[in-house]
């Protein structure tokens, strides 16, 4: 198999592409971040969700720290191949930094605030143990 | 109800922020696209679904044409505020200008193609009419 499959997508001027990440089963999206060519050929190769840290400006290796990888069950990109999309297995069940399942876990209230609906299901500070 | 929601999206360098479009109850991913400012007021505002076109360069009122609007049900954002949620109901049933249910219909196959994995539910050519 050669990466003539990465050719199909369509980068953007930074080289990235967007890569919504769906936790397979549920459909629960569980965060959206951005992949760079060697990310996604990373992705494919070990079967785990890699990302660009566009803060960090490095690979990401999701989980790399707190254990919660995200084992790629498949790929998909949209028509315009501008868009990833993974269908992935989120160990732990936690996908967020702040601890929660995912990170959409801010909804539009009638009073126009953006209200908490999902709990904190574990505390950070004991999943990221930088010294 | 004021406009400050608006204000805790953290917009990119183009005041731009991609919005993903999530089927409500079967909790598939319709789509991903951009919206700036004006775009998600006018989605809040009117219910349906507003977003800006890149290659148009102007407000795309999605259906504007094909009449496949996108009823919001639910607006979230994500924990960095950088990222756009929104839950709707797809009219027709249609959300991809290819006439399929959503632009996420190719898949990696294991020989490295991307493989349709989705039907073409209606022809484009019946879809917009433009004269």
């Amino acid at each position: 198999m050669t990466d003539a499959w990465l050719d199909a997508i369509k980068w953007d001027a930074d080289g990235l592409v967007p890569a919504i990440a769906q936790e397979e089963g549920t459909g629960v999206i569980l965060m959206m971040a951005w992949m760079n060519r060697e990310a996604l050929r990373l992705t494919h190769e070990t079967g785990h969700a890699v990302y660009w840290s566009r803060s960090r400006g490095r690979l990401w290796h999701k989980g790399e720290e707190s254990g919660h990888q995200q084992s790629v069950r498949a790929l998909r990109i949209d028509c315009d191949g501008d868009v990833v999309l993974l269908q992935v297995e989120q160990k732990g069940g936690i996908a967020c930094h702040t601890g929660r399942h995912n990170c959409f876990f801010r909804e539009l209230d009638a009073n126009g605030d953006w209200a908490e609906i999902s709990p904190v299901l574990q505390d950070p500070d004991t999943i990221y143990r930088n010294p």
